[in-house]
């Protein structure tokens, strides 16, 4: 009989988790008497009757190199330590099915799981290695805030992208002497504004954590138009927040994404300064999940790649309890305790910004 | 001293205006003693004091046929007919400046004018040739919603962009088992969405010509679904509307583009998906001015290349009060009052409808 | 019992085959009772014991709209009329199975073949009509060269490739003062050459159908360079030749597919150049088979949509022995005799030469 | 009178150049009273008569973050040290001119100079530093050889582009069960190659660094076919050479980049997989400069801003003699003599040559 790794993906999808599950399947290959198998939508493919598992070996990965999303699907809902159950009165609560999972899994006679997921599995891997699961954690956020690693898969295409639309957006707005205000993803990290607005060449940078005061904003767009001429690109991360009004950003399931009175900070930004007299046409972009999809980057595929080859490396070390991580120039692992700590959080002084604001781009704090 | 033909660009700006500039300088240095001269923001250089007049040689035009934009500025505000002038009171009015143009623009010894712009700006042409001025138009509307040319450049370029994004979505959405919207352009021609929805591989396409029923839609939605697993991508034009409400876009200098209290009808579907109890998580993404930007595709380079070398032969041949077009397989031109005519719209029993019906697209009527 | 259409593709590839193939599925799916199968390999499938035939679904389709290539795979070799038999001694010879594969399929049930391929394809396929089969052709060919359609899927796409590429040796040969010289596809038709070179805004544009003068294309050359500073784009068809030389392009199977003593035409032109004289460093791109590769734009995407929509709704009219074509604004279809008539070539004085040369592009004949 | 900087780009031009140009500008208009001028065609500017010097102001960088090139222009001949004179029989040598240039630079008030360039710009600013130029060096090199920093803006786009490249020929070679040779730069560095046959899913990776003997190729393309079918990428560095051969790489200036005779090493090692025995088609792309053209992805135009800010710090600092670097996570700077050692080529131990191994890639050595 084959030895058994078992993989599965969770949290929010980005772009390089497919690349991660072809490393560990090829790497795999070349070990005698292996077997991976894909757990489907997170850990409930392995909580569902009948189990929902699948056999990967090269020809299932081949061509997902390229290919956003996973193939093993994902979810954000249950789990092993709340798992959805309908009470008699059609109300519904959850249980804890970790121990009940764990069994599964090791009746099933697999040796070992890889999860490659965000902060909150990463949390849900430690729990289960310290209830007895030969568990492996692999990082995946598209925000890139684990302070654990320098640098997560998916991040950087994530960059790219906002970056082409803001390209995109400049040769418009000179034309037409327009304020466009780009909002981008990051509910608490500013990372992906912060890159996008150094590399598209933005003139204003909102990050949740440097809340701004609208004045100054509108300030530098005054700045920017010369006898009525002039442009001005507004990168916004969806978590930011005036000085004034504080923190407003929140999800609600039902409906949706954005909080459906506000429509998100980046019509919150517009009507704001409308309000504040700024009289130059201002339009938005709401770019939305298509940050999240696309084809990785090849830097996001040498990435997750190195992540996948060395996550099989720790399952053939038993280097449990640990997440990988690059820390340059090496690939290495630290516990799961180190991997979940604080976030990493853009500093207001620290390299990147700084070079951003001698570059001239205003934070609007 | 050399003969002399103005360039000037209208209206909203699109992916290849200066792919046209350029042909028509290089087609213009190919004859003896003629120079170009290009009026900044449309005919607002040669109303304003000093005249905003530049010349344009070959030397002008490197490097611009990649660019997205225009060189010359563009602008909706002011023109001939309508120049804003402040009362003694502070209050706003226009005049009638038309004739003074003429006679400005006959003074500099200017023989002919090319006017790139869309319907408004091929109005204002009309208007101008009826007055007595040797003016050639350029069709221009990224919404491709001329009945007088079979393609405008730029358009091609817009759907691409759309189309590119919307491939993103699809990795993401069939990942977690998503709905999402995709708001594009068009206010009253459907184009942009019928075309990128059917390269994109959308399910649901929603146009202004064709007004929905929301429960058309979330009966779609349903059927993309198998035991809870399933995604939906819709892509809507901004200014379509539910049968029920009728049409609600509106667009108010005061408060951008959006309307402030709707949000738009990304937004508008979304909440409407909600109230008709879609349970599927929905998320939206609105594109908005990246449409309109960036470098255009090759495609729309060769069309903005043909007419600017089309026009520019039209001054040599003083076929003065038409404008440009492509009729395939000619490039060829039609009077302003042809030109002008009706919009072309989507027709519902139209080929590329029933191409989009036969690849099993719901258009929710 | 399900009623069967079959489906294969035939030749070199070409962006939007799956695209065609999927819109055949999602057609068929619309009409009780009937079954889309496969042919792998051209008509290789149906000649192989056992038979290669695959089933397409709904499911089978579903994601390969983006996809280049072909799921069906596709090749040059072999075919019903000249299928390879091993003799005796070892050598190979080549036999007629026409009979028997049009046998085969009318036993398994297949009421109608849709062959979507090229010239050779669909010369085979007015073979196989005449002998009784029950096929409709879809065109193909990335060379754009077929009379009886505007345009065929693919063309776009490579295009596109190519003129993005020759966006990225603008910048880098002026800024070191070089002559590019960019090889692209075309063995007798120089259309793509002709597109990119008008899209990528070259200086000299060499085709098949335009035998060249190399004195004429040092002139142009040496006209770009002023004080020894300046650059030259030059994209060149792989069949084009010289007037004194002669044609010169010739692909062995054993060698591969460049002449291996003169190493293609982009090293002869470059040899050429510098014994003419032209002292600028010169450098050489051979693009190859990235330009048949890779996902198709919209344009593409959108014309084999409705190709494979339309070749599907002349099965259900039984309208066989006839190609699908696009005659602008029609898609439609004409009978195999006339599919195949002459190639579409580029001649000397129609329309798209002269906005080429009206930008100042040299042919250099 | 303002405080003077000068900056120059020389050697061979990448991606991200404009974008340090732009940085260093940007900089220096926040301290009051410098002015930056930039040398033409790298320090040939201050040799010639007149001399050829720009003012870069706010208004010469504006746009210029998202162009390739470089707007200062460059070149590989000339040169202080080196500068060419004709003599009286006609024949060419050269001369010493560092000490001539040095006054002239100090005549103008030039108090600082911004060299950004490769091994071979670095060396020149070194010995002109040493004889009392004040100078600072911003590295550059598209093959990312040097030891001293962790990343060269450029090469990670040359690397995108490469794989962009890659996945459109992993489309066309499945479907024609085709091996495809992708010739990349590379002289004595094998990092793009490494790099974009990781991130591109490539079977074979040849580097300079790993001389390689064709047999092993031969019997991985093998491998890779199963029944006739399959397919085989091979990733070949420009510089690489077979155990038995080599080193054959030459550059000669009178007949352009690739050796006349031989073809360049993808035609050398077509010829020599036909001459071992492999019957599969094999096709060739060059791509050439297209990898050190084009818009510089996000990652090298923030890593180039970062480098152009830091320079122009340095400058404040008056620390001359030194060159900027990134060494992760922070951008600090080396002495010339520590940044022109010996260069960073790739190790057949290291860790991405072990991760390309682990994921089956072959380099034949």
């Amino acid at each position: 009989m084959k030895r058994k790794v078992m993989v599965l993906t969770g949290g929010g999808d980005c772009p390089g988790l497919n690349a991660v599950i072809r490393a560990i399947v090829k790497r795999a290959s070349q070990e005698d008497n292996w077997e991976v198998l894909g757990c489907i939508d997170s850990f409930n493919g392995v909580l569902k009757t009948p189990l929902e598992l699948v056999t990967l070996d090269l020809n299932s990965v081949s061509g997902i190199l390229v290919k956003g999303g996973t193939i093993l699907g994902t979810t954000n809902k249950g789990g092993p330590f709340h798992y959805p159950i309908k009470n008699s009165d059609g109300s519904w609560s959850s249980i804890d099915r970790s121990e009940e999972m764990i069994k599964t899994i090791k009746d099933l006679g697999i040796e070992a799981v890889i999860n490659i997921g965000g902060d909150g599995s990463q949390r849900i891997s430690k729990a289960l290695y310290d209830r007895g699961l030969n568990i492996i954690g692999v990082p995946k956020t598209i925000d890139n805030d684990l302070s654990a690693t320098d640098f997560t898969f998916g991040f950087q295409t994530a960059v790219q992208t906002v970056t082409e639309d803001i390209d995109k957006l400049v040769t418009t707005a000179s034309s037409h002497n327009r304020v466009f205000i780009m909002e981008v993803m990051g509910r608490d990290a500013g990372w992906i504004a912060l890159h996008s607005a150094i590399a598209g060449g933005a003139d204003v940078c909102i990050i949740p954590e440097m809340p701004y005061n609208i004045e100054k904003i509108k300030d530098k767009i005054e700045k920017r138009y010369i006898n009525g001429r002039g442009f001005c690109i507004i990168v916004v991360a969806e978590g930011a927040y005036s000085q004034s009004k504080g923190k407003i950003y929140q999800e609600s399931k039902e409906i949706g994404y954005y909080n459906e009175k506000l429509g998100g900070i980046g019509n919150i930004l517009m009507n704001e300064l409308i309000d504040a007299g700024v009289k130059h046409d201002i339009r938005l972009t709401v770019l939305g999940h298509v940050q999240r999809g696309g084809t990785p980057i090849a830097y996001d595929r040498i990435l997750a790649s190195e992540f996948g080859v060395k996550a099989f490396e720790m399952v053939l070390e038993k280097k449990f309890g640990q997440m990988v991580v690059y820390r340059h120039p090496e690939i290495n692992s630290v516990s799961f305790d180190k991997a979940i700590k604080e976030p990493h959080l853009v500093e207001a002084n620290s390299r990147l910004v700084k070079t951003a604001m001698g570059l001239g781009i205003e934070f609007g704090n």
